[in-house]
C-alpha cells in the first residue's frame, strides 16, 4: 500500500480518494486556496460539498498550508488542478518533488511549445522542476471517459493510464485499480492526452447541432431532433482525432478507444462543453456566450485557441493541408477568430 | 435526372424519398404487402402515417401490383425493407432486375455465408439474381447516422454510400446528395456494412449501462447516472468493431468514422435497440426481453446471432482468439445463449 497525495479538490481530484481508498492506500486530499470551504467541510463533517457525498472514512483533509508535511514519503502525486491551474501546479511542484515520485495529472488540456507544436500537460508540469530531478520523477496522466460524480458513486468506469515508461503506466494501474475502477495501462502518453484533449473541442460541435436545432425552433411536429447532424458532428470528430493523432506520431488507434470515441460520448451526455456549443450552435457569438457563461472555466475553448495556434504550425511544415481538418477548422473561426458558425458538411470525411 | 424506384414504404425506405425528389429525380414509392395501409394514406392523402409528414409533391407511391411497370428504366433501385424482408426482396429482384440498374439497400443486417463467414446483405440480393446478370447490376448500400424521420425533415445528415466499384460509388453520391443530405461515396462496401451492422449490436451494450442503472435503483442522491459505463462500452464497441474490420480486410478507420462511432452515436439516443439493451441490463433474459418487445424487429439481436456462428468460424481459422472480443462474445452469451449479462470491464482494451 502506498501513500497517495491528492492536490486540488476539485470534482476530479477529490472523486480519485474513492478508488485510491478503496485500493488500500494512505490517501491525503490537500486544498489549493481555491478549495478551502471544501476542505473546511471535509474536516468538519466529512462532507464533499461539490460532490454531495460523505468522503470515505480514511481520507484526511488537508489545508495547502500542510502540503510540504504530506508530501513526505508520498509515493504518488496526484495533480487535481484544471489546466487553468496547470502552472500554479507546476510551481507548487518544482522544489518538492522527490525522486521516485510519480506524478499523476487528471487535467485535459494542450499548451503551444515553444516551436509552436503541441505541449501536453505531464510535459507542462515537468518543464516547471529542476533540470536535475526531470529524469528521476515520472510525469503520467489519467484519460478517458469519467464524470467524477460517478466515480465516487463507485459506477464502473474505464480509463486509461498513460506514462512514457510501460512499467511506471503499469505501476499505476496497479495502484489504482479496483473492481468498479479499471484503469489501462498505456506508454503512449502523447496518443492519451492529445486524445483527451481534443475530444473536449470535438464536444463543442456535438452540442452546436442542438444549439442549431434550438434555433431551428425545437422538435418538429413529428418530434424530429438533430441526432443525424450530432452524429456526423461526433463522428467528425473521431475521424480528426485519428487523424491528429497519426500526425503527431502517436496510436491512432486511440481515436476508436477510450480516448477518442468514449470521452467524447461522455462528455457529450452534458456539461459545460456541451452547454458552450448549444450556445454557439444557437448563435449566439463565442464573446456572447463567453458573457453568458462568465465564472466557469471552458476548457474546451483553451484548447480549441491553442489549436489556433499549433495548426498554422503543422500546416507550414506540411504535415496537414488547410481543409484536411475541416470542423477543427471551423471550431476555430468560430472560438479564436470569433466569426459566425458555418460547419462545412460537404468536406466531412474526405 | 434519373427514374428511382423505391421498394418499402417503411420509415427509411420511404424518408429517401425526400433527398431523392429535392434532387429532382422521378420518385416511385412502392409498398411491400406490409405496407399497403401507408401507401393508401400516400394516395389519397398525401401523408405519410409512419413519418408524420406530407410526402413531397412529386413523389408517386404505389401498390406492389404496379412494381413491374414501375421498375421499366429505373436506373436506381432502392431496397427498403428491413432484415427480416431482405430474403423476400431476392426473390422480388431476382427475374426483375436489368443490367446497368442499380440496387442500393439501406437494411442494417449480417448472415452467415456458406463457409460460416460473415456474408454482407448486398451480397444476399446478388445471390438471389440469374448468374448471368450478377456482374452487371450493381448491388450498393448506404449506411451511416441517419434517424429516417429526421431525413424526412430535411435535417442535415451524412451518410456514407458505397460499391464496389469506385465509379458506382461516386454516381450514387451524385444522384443522391442534397444541401442536408451528404452521401460519401466509399469502395469499401464490406467496411461499410460490416461496420453498421456491428455498431446495432454494440449499441445494445450502451443501453445496458442504462439498464444496470435502473436495477441499481437508478441515479443515486447526487444525481449520478452510468455515463461513465456506457461510454467505456462504446468505446469498447468501436475498439472491437475496429479489431473486425481489420480481420475481414476493410478499412479499420471506419471505426472512428461514420459506420463506426458516428452509427453507434446516432442509434444510442433512442429507439427500440437501447430499449432491448436496457431491459438485459435490467437484468431480464432474452427471452424475457423478447417477449416483452413481441412484435419489434430487433436487428441488433439478429446481428449478435449471426456472429455467434461467425466468431467460431474465425477462431477455427485463427483469425481471431477467443477473448479478443470480450463484449462481442459477452453480447453472444446473452442473447444466444440466453445467460444473465456478466460484463468483462477488466478485459477490455486489452
Amino acid at each position: 500500500m502506498a501513500k497517495v497525495t491528492i492536490i486540488g479538490a476539485g470534482l476530479m481530484g477529490s472523486a480519485m480518494a474513492w478508488p485510491l481508498s478503496d485500493r488500500g492506500h494512505e490517501v491525503h486530499l490537500v486544498g489549493t486556496h481555491l478549495d478551502r470551504a471544501t476542505i473546511q467541510s471535509c474536516l468538519e463533517r466529512r462532507w464533499h460539498p461539490r460532490l454531495r457525498k460523505a468522503i470515505p472514512e480514511d481520507v484526511r483533509p488537508h489545508f495547502l498550508e500542510e502540503l510540504d508535511q504530506v508530501l513526505q514519503g508520498s509515493e504518488l502525486i496526484l495533480s487535481g488542478v484544471n489546466s487553468l491551474g496547470i502552472h500554479w501546479m507546476a510551481g507548487v511542484l518544482a522544489d518538492r518533488v522527490r525522486p521516485g515520485q510519480i506524478v499523476l495529472g487528471i487535467t485535459k488540456g494542450l499548451e503551444v511549445g515553444p516551436g509552436g507544436d503541441v505541449l501536453i500537460l505531464p510535459e507542462v508540469l515537468r518543464a516547471g522542476i529542476p533540470l536535475a530531478l526531470r529524469t528521476s520523477v515520472d510525469f503520467a496522466a489519467i484519460g478517458g471517459p469519467c464524470i467524477a460524480g460517478e466515480l465516487s458513486a463507485r459506477r464502473q468506469t474505464c480509463v486509461m493510464v498513460g506514462a512514457e515508461g510501460k512499467g511506471t503506466a503499469e505501476r499505476l494501474a496497479e495502484l489504482l485499480g479496483t473492481d468498479y475502477y479499471h484503469p489501462v495501462p498505456t506508454s503512449d502518453l502523447l496518443g492519451l492526452e492529445v486524445g483527451v484533449a481534443l475530444k473536449n473541442a470535438y464536444t463543442l460541435a456535438v452540442g452546436m447541432a442542438y444549439g442549431l436545432l434550438e434555433k431551428s425552433g425545437g422538435p418538429d411536429d413529428a418530434g424530429n431532433s438533430m441526432h443525424n447532424l450530432a452524429a456526423a458532428l461526433f463522428a467528425q470528430g473521431c475521424w480528426e482525432i485519428r487523424r491528429i493523432l497519426a500526425l503527431v506520431g502517436a496510436s491512432e488507434a486511440y481515436a476508436a478507444g477510450l480516448p477518442g470515441a468514449g470521452d467524447l460520448y461522455v462528455t457529450s451526455m452534458g456539461g459545460r462543453t456541451v452547454r458552450l456549443g448549444r450556445l454557439l450552435g444557437s448563435g449566439k457569438s463565442y464573446a456572447e456566450a463567453r458573457a453568458i457563461m462568465v465564472g466557469e472555466t471552458l476548457e474546451a475553448a483553451e484548447i480549441v485557441t491553442a489549436m489556433s495556434r499549433i495548426l498554422p504550425t503543422w500546416i507550414g511544415q506540411g504535415r496537414v493541408n488547410r481543409g484536411d481538418l475541416p470542423l477543427l477548422e471551423a471550431l476555430v473561426e468560430v472560438v479564436a477568430g470569433g466569426k459566425a458558425l458555418d460547419l462545412p458538411l460537404g468536406l466531412f470525411f474526405g
